[in-house]
């Protein structure tokens, strides 16, 4: 399990990303190549806090060593937070059975310095509660196409949503959660940009159903910028 | 009052301050040259959320536009977050009657990545119930001489401490916290170093009285790094 912060995760050629970093800080470590498997890509500027990523190694280190010395080779704006073996038909994104994202809004006037890369700011005042209403609208199995970024290869876009949530925060914060079997490209960014519109009375708590229903993209609202965005933990 | 990160606060001829680009910000509001004076000086690495600071201007524009129209101007690494009128006497440094700066430490075995610019990591295990009984010794007014950076020039070192306090917070986190009539320099980050010392054990709560009689600084804890520390408020 890692935390890393806003550098995509995928490979890429002379581009830096995280999965060939910690390929190398492993391969430093056991002295092996290695392919590193995460439950998923996260988009350059997204955040994990529960990121999990598999490896196959035969290298003799004990298991409880492996994250110090991990760590000891990978800059400090990733950690990895544990190390456990696993069985080998393991797999970190075919085995994952849950995943939770968060995504945070600062809905102060005028946002802040500090966080100002770890939350999206939204200066116009959001209806939490009407923003709940209709979050509890993307529960339960349903074809998410709408909320897909257009452009990617569809396939099946049937995911189950086993729990939605908007949170009022302290210090103006407010927390859309989402927990499901999986998500499409963006999903959870055109969401919470979609609850945004229903947080300021663009769109009505009921009118989610058939926008799902609909399956049309620009029923949907905006995807919101990653930076607001949280992998908080994928179960197995 | 205004939020900042990481630069430090004074100008500097030919580096990035606070200072100087708010003053040019309000320059291009006001179309007048002013002095800007802040509550103190904030290190590089230091963050405020509530620093505060006062200028002189005739020009003509509502306080309540003051805010956004200065905030138009800067990066979103500063934001101002209120203006308001004040009389003709009132001076940011010299009329503060007290201020609060909060220490943050994050206690986990590997810290984060995320927040790395915003807390200091210290892996040892603290024990908090200790550090805040040595923090209670710091209360009332002493001279802090022990809790200065050497080789500042020190004229007069007793300073009054309304109140110190040590919370355990979740994810790990601690948070220290001191209110006092004013501080010297580094002194939150030096008596932060010392209850980290006293946290670990090396320290007992009863030797504070102790170190802060001797006046030694080698006595006291080390300087904690400036990325913990935040000036929360001041109060007038």
């Amino acid at each position: 399990m890692m935390e890393k912060i806003s550098i995509g995760w995928q490979k890429q050629p002379n581009k830096l990303n995280i999965q060939g970093t910690i390929e190398k800080a492993i391969e430093l470590v056991t002295k092996q190549k290695v392919d590193l498997n995460a439950s998923g890509r996260t988009d350059a500027g997204v955040h994990a806090k529960g990121q999990v990523a598999n490896f196959k190694t035969d290298c003799k280190i004990p298991i409880e060593k492996f994250a110090i010395a991990i760590n000891t080779n990978l800059k400090k704006s990733i950690r990895i937070i544990k190390a456990e073996e696993v069985e080998e038909r393991f797999h970190s994104r075919l085995s994952c059975k849950r995943k939770t994202y968060r995504y945070v809004i600062n809905n102060s006037e005028y946002g802040t310095a500090i966080y100002r890369n770890l939350e999206t700011h939204i200066p116009m005042k959001l209806n939490v509660d009407r923003m709940n209403e209709a979050a509890k609208y993307f529960e339960g199995e349903h074809d998410f196409k709408a909320f897909k970024a257009s452009g990617t290869s569809s396939k099946n876009s049937v995911r189950t949503i086993y729990k939605a949530e908007v949170i009022k925060m302290p210090e103006e914060r407010i927390y859309i959660e989402l927990t499901g079997s999986g998500f499409l490209y963006n999903m959870v960014r055109i969401i919470s940009g979609t609850l945004v519109d229903v947080g300021i009375g663009k769109i009505e708590p009921e009118d989610i159903p058939n926008i799902i229903k609909e399956q049309k993209r620009e029923l949907a609202g905006k995807t919101l910028p990653p930076q607001g965005l949280y992998l908080m933990n994928v179960e197995y």
